[in-house]
C-alpha cells in the first residue's frame, strides 16, 4: 500500500523537465494541450522508497484510523451486503442517496451551515468535487486566486483545467483580507478572469493556520464585490483540538459560496466519499458533471457512511481523532522545538494534520528531500503547495498517521539533515545564519 | 433508488433550451465554455415517473444482480473489513491495487488480451476511464469518431471536454469499415483533427451489433494510417448467450488501443470497479490524471473485487449472466415479433443489454416517448445516442433489468403506443405507410 495524494504527488503536475520516456512516446503529438503539464517529477521517484518502513513519513496526508470500530462496521457492512445488496451493488442516482445527502446537512449544521439535501451533490471524494467545480468554471487562463500555499491537489485539478493560479499571501490568521483585495485589483486591471478564490479556511493544509472569524466577513464581501465565487474546501473543519468550530463561509454567504467537504478525516478515506453544497444552479450543473465523470458515485460506500452516521456515535468518534491528533500534534511541536536548529521557524495548528516549517535562508527544502530519505524522513517541499516556484525554503510535516515516538524520531532525523545541510550552505558562503530576515508565512 | 446513465441521461448533454432556472442562476456569467451544453432536458422531467413500479422500464441499462451470491459477499466484505479494514478504509495509490491489476489481467485474456498489471489503471468504473481518456486526448473542437448510433454516456465526456462527434454508420456487422475511412478522409481533407475512434466492438450499447471479426483488423490499420488512437470500450464483451468471445482490438493492436474495462456488467455496478489498459506513456499520465480527478479509487471496492474473483467462480457466474441475460433477449424478440406493428425492424444482440428498433417513417420516438411512460412502458429515444440530431426513428430497449414477463408486458404496451402513434401519423399524412424505405441502422 502506498501512500496517497498529499504526500509525493506534490510537484507531479509542475514539473518541468521531459523524461527520457515521453521522448519515447509515440502519442505524443496527440495529447490534448491540458496533458502538456502532466509529467512525472523525479520527486516521485522517491516514492517507492519513502514508503519504506524504515523511513518515518512526515510527508503523507493519510488519517490515522486505528480508532475505528472495525468490528462494528465489519457487521455493518455484512448487513448492507446481505440485507440490501440488490441496491448496494446496482448503480444509483448521480446527486447521491438521499438519506446520505439528509445526513450530510446535520454534519454540515455543526459549522453552522443550514442547508437543504436537495442541495448536496455526494462526489468520489471531495477532490471529484474539486475537480468538478474547477469542471464547471474553469475555461483555459482563468484564474483562481489560492492561498499560497495551498493544496496540491487543488493545484492539480486547476492544472487540469488550465486555469491559472494566483497565490495570495496568508499570515498566521490565515489568508490576508488586504492582500486578497489588491491581488483581484491587480487582475482586474491586467484584464484577467478570476473565477474563484479557493481557501482552506480551517486548520489549513498546508500551512496549518486558521482563518480568523473577524476577516471572514469581509473576504466574503471582497468576493462578492470582484464577483468571485467562493470555493470552501473545509476537510478537517470538525477536527479543532479543543473541539472548537468555526462559522463556515458557506454559513455566512449561501449564494456565492461552493462547499466541499470530506468523510476521509473524520470517518474513513478509503471509501471515497465526500460532498458538494452548492447554489441551487449550479447544484443542478454538478449532477450533470458528475454522471459524465463517473454515472454516480459507488452505492455500497454512501450506504457504509449513511448506516455509520445513523448508528454510531460518530460526534465520540470525532472527539477520539481529536484526541488522537492532538498528542501527535504536541509530540511534533514539542520535538521541533527540542530537536530543530535555530532560525527554523514553524506555525501551530489548532486542529486538522500540518505543521508548516520554515528553514533558513541558504537550505533548500526541495533539494534537500532526497538526503532526508536516506536519513530515513520524509517531508513534503514547500515548491510542490505553490505554481509560482517559490517555496524553497518551506516544508509541511504532518503528523496525521505516525505515533507519537515516530514523529519524534522522524523530527529528530530531519533536524540532522538540517544542521548538515546549513553547515554545508554555510561553508559555501550561502547560508547566513540565524540573523536571515524571517520570511513570511 | 433511481436509475442510472444509460437511461434518461439520453438528451442531457444535447438539449437547446434554456430553462426558466438557467435565466435566473446568478452564476451564469461565470461558468466555463464547456459548461454551456450541459442544460437539463425535459426528458429529465420524465425520470420520477418512469422509475414508478408501474412502468416497464425498457429505458435503463442497469445489470440484474439478483443471481449473485449476496450471502457469500457479505461474508467476505465482513472479512475485508474486519480483518484489513485499516488497508480497505485507507487511501491507496491512484494506479490501483497491484493484486487487483494482475487479476485484471486474466480478466482480459479471456478475450486474447495479454497485458501488463502495471499498464492497467483502476478507475470508478469505465465512464471514468471514458472521461480521462477524453481529457488526456481532446483539446476543444478536436474529432472523436463513434459509431451511430453510440454510448451516451461516452458522448456527454466528449460534449464535456468540447470534442466533436463524428459518427460512422454500422450495418448487422457493426462499424463499417469503407464509412470510417471516408469519414477520417473527410476530416483530413477539411482539416479537422480526429483523435480518437470510439468503439464498443463487442453486443454494441445500443446497437446491440457485434463487430465482424474480419472487420477488426481492417479497421485497426485505417487508425493506424490516419494516425488515430482507438478506446475500445468492451462493457459486454464476455456475456455473449453461446460464451462466444471475440478477439479484442487490443489484442490485435496494443500499440494504438486503449482498452476500457468495467465489473459493472460481469459482477457489481454499484462498486463503480473500471479499468483503463493503456500503452505505457499513456498510462502513466492517466494515473496522473487519476489523483488530480479522485486521488484514488476506494481501496475497499478494489478489494471487494480482488476477494470476489480470488475466491469465487466468477467465470461460473458470468456463466449464469449469460443463461439469465438469454433468457431476457429471448423474451424481448419473442415480444417483439409478436406484438410490434409491421414497418418496425430490429436487431438481433447475440449477447449484451439491448436491441436497436427502428420504427415507421412518421413517428418521432423522441416525441412519442412522454406518451409511452403514460401507458406505463419507458424507452431510451435514439436521439440520444448522437450527436447529429438524427435518431428520431429509433430506440433502444433494454432487456437487461426486467424480467422476461415484464419484458413482454412492456413491449405489449410499447406496440399499442406505436400503433396509435402510426394512426395519428397516418390521419396527418406524416405516415406513409410500412412501404417507406427502411433506414441504415
Amino acid at each position: 500500500m502506498t501512500e496517497p495524494g498529499g504526500a509525493f504527488m506534490t510537484d507531479n503536475h509542475f514539473a518541468k523537465p521531459q523524461s527520457r520516456r515521453d521522448v519515447l512516446d509515440p502519442h505524443l503529438g496527440r495529447y490534448a494541450a491540458r496533458t502538456a503539464g502532466m509529467t512525472a517529477s523525479e520527486i516521485r521517484a522517491l516514492f517507492a522508497v519513502a514508503s519504506r518502513p524504515e523511513v518515518v513519513s512526515l510527508a503523507g496526508g493519510m488519517p490515522d484510523l486505528a480508532a475505528l470500530p472495525l468490528r462494528t462496521l465489519s457487521e455493518q457492512v455484512a448487513q448492507i451486503v446481505a440485507e440490501d445488496g440488490l441496491t448496494a451493488l446496482q448503480y444509483a442516482s448521480a446527486h447521491g442517496l438521499p438519506l446520505l445527502r439528509d445526513q450530510i446537512c446535520d454534519v454540515m449544521a455543526l459549522e453552522g451551515i443550514r442547508a437543504h439535501p436537495d442541495d448536496v451533490v455526494v462526489t468520489v471524494g471531495s477532490q471529484m468535487g474539486l475537480d468538478l467545480v474547477t469542471r464547471l468554471f474553469c475555461d483555459p487562463g482563468d484564474v483562481v486566486m489560492a492561498e499560497g500555499p495551498s493544496y496540491v491537489g487543488a493545484l492539480g485539478s486547476f492544472a487540469a483545467y488550465q486555469a491559472q493560479v494566483v497565490h495570495v499571501a496568508m499570515d498566521g490568521h490565515g489568508l490576508v483580507p488586504e492582500e486578497l483585495r489588491a491581488a483581484l485589483r491587480r487582475a482586474r486591471d491586467t484584464g484577467r478572469r478570476v473565477k474563484l478564490l479557493y481557501t482552506i479556511p480551517n486548520f489549513h493544509n498546508p500551512a496549518g493556520v486558521t482563518l480568523a472569524v473577524e476577516r471572514r466577513e469581509e473576504i466574503l464581501e471582497i468576493c462578492r464585490t470582484f464577483g468571485v465565487l467562493v470555493a470552501e474546501d473545509n476537510p478537517y473543519g470538525l477536527l479543532g483540538f479543543d473541539g472548537q468550530t468555526y462559522p463556515a463561509l458557506r454559513s455566512l454567504d449561501p449564494d456565492n459560496v461552493v462547499y466541499l467537504g470530506s468523510f476521509s478525516k473524520t470517518f474513513a478515506s478509503g471509501l471515497r466519499v465526500g460532498w458538494v453544497l452548492a447554489p441551487h444552479a449550479v447544484r443542478e450543473k454538478l449532477v450533470l458533471a458528475t454522471e459524465s465523470a463517473t454515472l454516480c458515485p459507488p452505492t455500497l460506500n454512501q450506504m457504509i457512511v449513511s448506516r455509520y452516521l445513523a448508528t454510531h456515535d460518530w460526534k465520540g468518534q470525532i472527539k477520539a481523532f481529536q484526541q488522537s491528533y492532538r498528542e501527535r500534534r504536541d509530540a511534533m511541536l514539542s520535538a521541533l522545538e527540542r530537536y530543530l536548529p535555530p532560525g527554523c521557524t514553524w506555525t501551530t495548528p489548532d486542529g486538522g494534520f500540518y505543521v508548516w516549517v520554515t528553514v533558513p535562508e541558504g537550505v533548500d527544502t526541495k533539494a534537500m528531500l532526497p538526503r532526508a530519505v536516506a536519513a530515513r524522513v520524509a517531508y513534503a517541499s514547500g515548491t510542490g503547495f505553490r505554481t509560482d516556484g517559490l517555496g524553497h525554503r518551506q516544508m509541511r510535516l504532518s503528523y496525521c498517521y505516525p505515533p507519537p515516538e515516530r514523529i519524534h524520531e522522524g523530527v529528530r532525523r530531519l533536524a540532522g539533515v538540517l544542521r548538515a545541510e546549513m553547515d554545508l550552505a554555510h561553508g559555501h558562503g550561502r547560508y547566513p545564519g540565524v540573523l536571515g530576515t524571517p520570511v513570511a508565512l
